[in-house]
């Protein structure tokens, strides 16, 4: 079932300790089949050096298994509630990546301060806000999806694909597993350097608006000119 | 001599380079045979590249070694205090990895700022106080394990495993050696993060306790939902 | 065509993942040969990891195509106007390198506060202007080229091999592309140090100028004695 | 002509990039043969890829060279001024390593701030004040060493085997050239450490005197009871 999909979630899968975003099992990767409406995640505190594509779980968009003999990634509804109000995301990614994680726990978003940052996220990458205790309570990572589609009211997901939790971590998407994870990898670097960019200027405003707009358009919508064809 | 025990000590031992916690032979892992009361540890000052499992040295609780051709670390003293005052920890681990020996430079306790710490450690990791004159002269090492014990007279050691020595170093702990060393990767990583939450956030407060509940609980204890089975 | 230049930009190239500068696709090296006019630079986003020498492309100082079937990077009509205004200058690198586009996307150029800096860097690093929205919606890559020469009008550009652009990140360039790359290689580091430098005395001043003479003249222009011959 | 200690000190040179304590070719390692007074030196700007053991230098206590194709390291004065003034030491290491490089740019020498610290250094690594016009002058290098001299006027060498230079970087030493290295990768671990304490607290004070003496003690001198034997 979905044999194709487990294999790219696998593989997104494992590129997550390749560009140093997890240490041990604290990163998930999913990809949804937009067709059947079926979700392909990672199993739950796997060793990422023993797992294999077929340890890979299917689950539809009540969180429920459809097919694996391992549990789902603790995380599963929260990446479901994303599936349910993004239609364009096809894969999503959770890790607790140093740089950004640094910025959730201080619970801030990511101002733009340069073309790094406007080549991938149209504006300031937000934080989501912290889940009240009945939220906690009724259903943490259900909720956990909640608050971070509330962040998303008036921004669009495909222009901004990541966000931070609030004394958590980033999740980051994509329109499928592999672009989720180069995001991923994206939010990192640009977390690093945001940090450091503040350090040296303490006064730093977010870069104007005609270069944010120009780095993002040259790469995205019609007009783009970066890259091949 | 309890060989299987020697060789997990080896290779508990020998994660200690690979996980970049440790430089030279700053570092040691020992283990505890809780029916015969007997400790395996590291040998002192030899390098990770020639030590073998056979050189592990067994120790009794008094500190005397029982079996072995070398001398036992001489951080030795401190382990076995921990081990007779904490019944349920079965390894313990000493470093100097630099983003914990940091705090423990500043003399500061790490707050709890988010997940990844909650996930591990129930609360602040505690830093221990500097030993008094006295306590130096008359038995460093083993005061040492004194004052850490000292530290945990209101905190249970197996839901807050680690703490950092003022001016020193960190040292941490697991129901065996392997969970010793597990938890002294996070510790690393936590203390990483905090650093940074702190530059990013100078006002920043510990995450809400009801968050740290939640993650804390989801991976302990009855009821943990969090990995396999 | 320029088969031997193409095979050093190719090499060059691949030297910016080698050395930590790029992540992904974002740097780019080219080197000019003087005597026709050619610049031979990076296709536009194209993986480090599949590149040839052979998908190099050939452009004029106009910036067309000369030879090649993939488009060139997005920045080329940047490395076509430093050509044009720098006779000397060989090889040019641009790269998104986190330290040296921290002090960029800071809006600050980077003292010379040692001599690390002084052995290869004739005084500060300057950080050219941001553009106007004219000159962004003009040609923005070629007024970005524009707005790194107006920062060198008192300066030579032979003697201070490295600029920041305000928000965006470094360019470096030397006699030949090996040059450029090893100049990107220093910015990167002189970048790291100097943020070090600023935490650990908000005070300082740069190195007193007759230390930064003697390091840069023992190793460049006559009466050079540094390396062999 | 000295076979044995040529391939030594050309083992000691190539632990340096094997640490991360240098980038290109900043920096060397020499050490003395003190029965004929003669020094072996790694020539000056060579890359430690194509470097050979026949290729170090042999120079007299002058800085004469007395065997070898090659020029000797353009520090072969500072290296010398030192084996004159410190004869208990002999091997001596140059870098630009990136911590250290930090601390002697801020003009600051390291305080101890932990036990990592005192195992081999006793008491604050100092900072040697900036040369003179006059002295960079007359003989940058040879004064280099002056200065270095100057600043052990009232501490003993072998007890603190390493300094900064102001505005350049650190100069470190040991029984042989193996130990020199060894403490140069010691001072950048502790000057790594050192900045992330002051950022943690920057009211935080050095270790208190008896911890400090504990344990450089512990591992120097009669008493010593770290390592084997």
């Amino acid at each position: 079932m979905l044999e194709a999909l487990k294999q790219k979630v696998y593989e997104a899968n494992m590129d997550l300790p390749k560009y140093g975003l997890v240490v041990f099992t604290w990163g998930n990767v999913s990809a949804i089949d937009r067709e059947s409406g079926l979700v392909v995640i990672k199993p739950s505190g796997v060793n990422y050096e023993t797992m294999k594509p077929e340890d890979m779980v299917v689950v539809d968009l009540e969180g429920n298994v459809v097919e694996g003999s391992l549990r789902p990634s603790s995380d599963t509804p929260t990446h479901v509630e994303l599936y349910k109000a993004f239609p364009n995301v096809g894969g999503i990614v959770h890790t607790h990546s140093p740089w950004a994680t640094s910025w959730a726990q201080a619970g801030r978003g990511i101002p733009c301060y340069g073309t790094t940052h406007a080549d991938y996220f149209y504006g300031e990458i937000p934080c989501a806000r912290v889940l009240t205790p009945e939220e906690v309570e009724e259903a943490y990572e259900k909720n956990t999806g909640k608050v971070i589609i509330e962040a998303f009211e008036d921004r669009d997901p495909m222009s901004v694909p990541g966000v931070l939790c609030t004394s958590h971590g980033p999740f980051s998407w994509g329109k499928d597993a592999a672009e989720a994870v180069h995001n991923a990898v994206v939010l990192e670097e640009v977390a690093k350097m945001a940090t450091r960019t503040e350090m040296l200027n303490p006064q730093v405003k977010p870069a104007v608006q005609y270069v944010q707009d120009k780095h993002y358009f040259r790469k995205h919508g019609p007009g783009a000119y970066y890259g091949q064809k």
